[in-house]
């Protein structure tokens, strides 16, 4: 079996693969009943939230436009935070939707600068909402959302939260951080095949969602709160990935909250390592390097593509290149979910074979022994 | 194990449920392509088309409002015909989205009126678009949409068909019927659990999608496309949902389109004449009743909840009550896709002895024998 490392889909424990074969059942019964409501109570938990959690068959794209089109209306001014690909695609989507989209931009691979942040907010009263990503996955990066929380709502901003590829895995307590709306997905720390996205909605974001007049159907979050009530979904769930979303939940409530956190700190730190021993160079920042994902710049003179094709079909581990401007320049391994150090240690075992074969000569030269 | 007769989530034979424990891959890579590239082959030539077909993680809705949002700008005005839950919701989705909503509304129940909506196309040359269900799940009611799209594409207009619970159990030949946009899902006549959404896309759609206005991001068909020739997916697909549909594909091959609709014609008419020998009447006009879901009206004096609780509870056999303003009045048996005869015998013996204890005389009385 292959060992994937890509920041998702993540590989899922067999009891959740397994999971999905139970038969279908009517999803405006009893039995998907009770299972919504479980799925939603344990996320909510694992979201550290008091407010809603909706659940949308989609994937995490989906529940960042469900963040904006609920919240926001045409013309309404938001202060779009971006330092990669997604933080620049949560911007694309409100102006799209007639959102006046401000944009704060900062290198791709750096942190977003909460005082920027706050220099922003205070120069314009008219930004109503800041759209933020926590965990930026194209870059491997983990922004300071507790702190940019804070400069966004001494201004009493409303703050949406892509937080797909962080939250049940790095620690993000959703209330009391006054998230209004966090947007996740299923395939990511959540082991669980994708199909699924969910989104918190807190008590300042219902007051805006009542307020909003961008167009929505499909996402409209106030349908899936009524349908909720009866614990149902507005339009079919995606069934069986609600079986394995249940048992995944399951699984991550026996491990326990700060041992998950705990777990992926250690395969950040030992990833980071390993990958610094190799004589490799980290993409991000390292004071604000992600425990989910790890960007590696790529050596000068290796060719990421024939990298990846090495590590893939002869040591059978899969891992990302960059995305857009990034592409050929930094490769990216996924460390979030049902992962372990043993894991990391085949993908480092398994770089150090490759990267020689793509003649890297720093692999050995630059290598610093471990302590 | 419990028989699942509602409209969907459908049964899937077990292969299907199986194929989804196939561990994780990157979307992104070859295996993926694929299988994406074999499911799309397969599904263009279930809908009998050589336009385009693209895949959404999503439920049915959501391919209905990919339909809206791709081809239509707001003002556009449109002609939705309605003569269900499903018509009022494309209507619905369409007004939301700015469209102006000319509606023909025909009495649920009845078929919509080919003539009316030749009339209707006649007086109004504004019209751009007509929005049709072809199969009412709502009434269980098949619209005569060879006959409307002769009418439609008389006018030239462009033709948006929701055939979610139609295509691949009822002949639906999308190329000879004119048909711009279909759109259908996993959980219906393909056997496959919800999660996939999937729209076929015409010449003239793509013309329409080329100068239409609404705004679009996670529904964006011109981005499916590009990315599909990558054999790829914008957003996260929902992987197990592609492993078991691609399974289901394989079975729907191995039997042959024209024997699943036969198969769908022979359980359809073995339903209604079923129900009509207990003495129960069928909701929807006969000559346009349909062989994927059979709306029966409620004998006056049974409560449908009742009634449905003791099938489920005391026979195994799940049905669903009627929606809306039809909630009480009637209930429906779904016989589309994972459906052979002896599921419907199954179901009229438990009906029968079901609706004695709620008290229905006319179950015996009104019996006529079987030929």
């Amino acid at each position: 079996m292959l060992n994937l490392r890509i920041p998702g889909p993540t590989p899922c424990p067999s009891p959740v693969l397994q999971a999905q074969t139970k038969p279908m059942i009517n999803h405006r019964g009893k039995e998907f009943g009770e299972i919504i409501t479980r799925v939603t109570a344990k996320l909510k938990e694992l979201f550290q939230t008091q407010g809603d959690l909706l659940l949308l068959t989609a994937s995490g794209t989906g529940a960042m436009e469900t963040a904006v089109v609920n919240t926001l209306s045409p013309e309404d001014k938001v202060l779009a935070l971006t330092n990669g690909v997604f933080g620049e695609r949560f911007a694309q989507i409100a102006k799209i939707f007639g959102a006046n989209v401000r944009r704060l931009d900062f290198p791709w691979g750096k942190a977003i600068d909460p005082a920027a942040v706050r220099a922003a907010l205070a120069s314009d009263v008219a930004i109503k909402a800041v759209l933020v990503v926590h965990n930026e996955t194209s870059t491997g990066v983990t922004n300071d959302l507790e702190t940019i929380s804070a400069m966004v709502k001494e201004f009493e901003k409303l703050l949406l939260v892509d937080a797909i590829s962080s939250i049940g895995a790095i620690a993000l307590p959703v209330d009391s951080w006054r998230c209004d709306m966090v947007a996740s997905a299923a395939q990511k720390g959540w082991m669980t095949p994708p199909g699924l996205a969910m989104v918190s909605v807190s008590h300042q974001a219902w007051e805006a969602i009542d307020q909003a007049r961008m167009p929505r159907f499909y996402w409209d979050l106030t349908k899936a709160k009524n349908f909720l009530e009866r614990a149902q979904t507005p339009w079919t769930p995606a069934v069986s990935t609600f079986y394995a979303l249940d048992k995944a939940l399951e699984l991550m409530a026996q491990e326990g909250l700060s041992a998950i956190v705990a777990r992926h700190e250690r395969v950040g730190a030992l990833t980071r390592k390993g990958v610094k021993e190799l004589g490799l160079s980290l993409f991000a920042e390292e004071a604000f390097a992600s425990n989910t994902v790890t960007a590696v710049a790529a050596p000068v003179g290796v060719e990421v593509g024939k990298l990846l094709r090495i590590l893939r079909e002869d040591y059978g581990v899969v891992l990302s290149g960059g995305q857009q401007s990034l592409e050929g320049k930094i490769f990216r391994i996924g460390h979030l979910g049902y992962i372990y150090e043993a894991d990391i240690e085949e993908v480092l075992k398994a770089l150090e074979k490759a990267l020689t074969r793509v003649g890297f000569s720093g692999a050995k030269e630059a290598r610093i022994p471990s302590a």
